[in-house]
């Protein structure tokens, strides 16, 4: 055995590099903590130091969900990985009506990643989660060999509190519901898509990436009986309806000129042979409510910020065969199915 | 926009290999986690289906701990990265004198990685649930193109409950406390790392990968008012200590005689220049617990499976430097200091 000492070399954020000491549990390691995750992350719970955080929460069943951010380019027009895994969790935990409270974020880095994108993404997170209200209480590094991962992987969980009374889950639409889309769809999609191939045409188009429970709370507030909540991520709107379609054992028909679309997302789904349905967003929900609240329900969505463009686009039907069906723009009327090739990877 | 569907051809667990499709959260995604995830992790949590798990929990304080697995190889003597991210994350918990309710998994496959092995690796993280007493609740899949990952990383997020009157903190050591391992040191590092370089002398040793929250909830019947736990693993004993020493602003003065290493393990760092005391455990934890409870303590641990070997390897001392210090075997004395170079990288 021999002793290990060597100098306190601090970490140069800007022209520093993440090197495998940084995840083998050393000094580095402890150093890269202090320096990039603490110092933005800063919250008494982070500060116990554990191996766990502890803490009471409000009384009401707790919610848990957990997301792997994987996105290429780490960052985009509207937003990046770091805001992204916070949106993308609290969403999930707002979906199912909770409100929440605290995060985890397991970080995995490549060899040779630069500290000053990384200290702008652990920025950026901090401020998601600021500006979302949510803590993020313990975390966790690894660092891969160069060629073994691609930059930075985050996968944030999040726990949350439901409130009394509120019951929403994916099983509990009936036929006669209503069906509500928060906005257009597309966007995060086709920002990515845009950055990633250099797409000149599409440059207004942003990522919708936003924390959706401040719309949900208002929602609940206007119709506590909402039946479902979904954001249409991954798969996009076509891959969310057919979801709740499946687990509730109903069937959907939808108005395609119901459904808002920006010019810009259009045009690039056009040229590139791409179903908006298809496409995935970060900032957007759909919601199923019993028909006579459904006005309520959109002047409460279009009085919040994240739901002005809120839109009825179509009915839960009775249908043995759980098909998701959309009169089309021209009076036709066609099949909305599931995504069954790939469409656009790495957009998570 | 055109309508997508195509024949809907089963998982072949035989012979199939993960593809970006299985990441797009289309069908491909849907039979993945069907055909494996749901399979294996069955439960009634996660059969909800929705994207948060909500369930109440037993009153107390909660503890929440994150880990990200990125072992190589994914299969070692002793463990698989399954039930490694099993115990790893419920570790982090016990270490809080949490006990540890449910579990999320996130999975960041790369494309091309065996459907045979990933089903392998879920059936083993289902069984080592199973015995620790936690269920998996809710999970996530993401998948990367072949060369931006290496096969597959599991970040998993543990919840526990922590009982009325249980205090333990890394900042609660005191001059005077006896310090407890509770076993052999080394063992899940010489494991991976024989596996590895195909050390050929070192075949005895299997990782001491195991779920720690029984031995824990035996110490502190016996032993109510322990101070700390902490699981020696990145950075092995010695990081352990140091970061104890930091927390609690205090010195520490252990024995090398004390402290067992599995004459195999022993033979394998002497061969590579390596420090047991910097090297991974899985299965190990140290205690320290007032002095005058280090029998109690000793012998509560000794009749349980994983604490047969519990050893009191030294004492807290006042000291403003909070150095750590070993008694060597011939009787000297050096510093352990944290491990500041890199020394078996990806072991865990």
């Amino acid at each position: 055995m021999t002793s290990q000492s060597s100098p306190h070399t601090p970490l140069d954020l800007d022209h520093g590099r993440v090197e495998m000491t940084h995840g083998a549990g050393g000094r580095a390691m402890d150093q890269l903590i202090d320096g990039i995750f603490r110092r933005h992350l800063d919250n008494p719970l982070l500060a116990q130091g554990n191996d766990q955080a502890r803490f009471a929460v409000p009384p009401g069943r707790l919610a848990m969900s957990t997301d792997g951010h994987v996105v290429s380019p780490l960052f985009f027009p509207g937003g990046d990985i770091g805001a992204l895994a916070v949106h993308g969790t609290v969403n999930d935990l707002a979906m199912g009506g909770a409100r929440p409270l605290h995060l985890s974020a397991g970080f995995i880095i490549e060899e040779g990643f630069a500290l000053a994108a990384l200290d702008r993404i652990v920025a950026s997170m901090a401020r998601a989660a600021r500006e979302a209200g949510v803590t993020v209480v313990t975390g966790d590094t690894k660092v891969v060999e160069r060629g073994k991962g691609d930059g930075v992987f985050i996968t944030t969980t999040g726990l949350g509190v439901v409130p009394e009374g509120v019951e929403l889950s994916g099983e509990r639409a009936r036929p006669g519901d209503a069906i509500v889309l928060s906005g257009g769809i597309g966007e995060h999609g086709v920002a990515i898509l845009a950055q990633r191939e250099h797409l000149g045409f599409a440059t207004g188009v942003r990522s919708d990436s936003a924390a959706l429970h401040g719309l949900v709370a208002a929602m609940l507030a206007a119709v506590p009986g909402l039946r479902c909540l979904r954001d249409p991520t991954r798969g996009g709107l076509a891959a969310c309806l057919n979801e709740l379609a499946r687990q509730s054992g109903v069937g959907m028909q939808i108005r395609e000129a119901a459904i808002p679309v920006h010019p810009e997302v259009a045009a690039a789904c056009e040229l590139l042979g791409l179903d908006p349905l298809h496409i995935a967003n970060e900032g957007k929900l759909v919601a199923i409510c019993p028909p006579e609240r459904v006005d309520d329900l959109l002047a409460a969505m279009r009085a919040h910020p994240l739901g002005v463009a809120a839109s009825h686009i179509g009915e839960v039907v009775e249908d043995e065969l759980r098909l998701v069906q959309m009169e089309t723009g021209f009076g036709g009327s066609r099949v909305v199915d599931w995504l069954t090739g790939e469409q656009l990877p790495r957009i998570c």
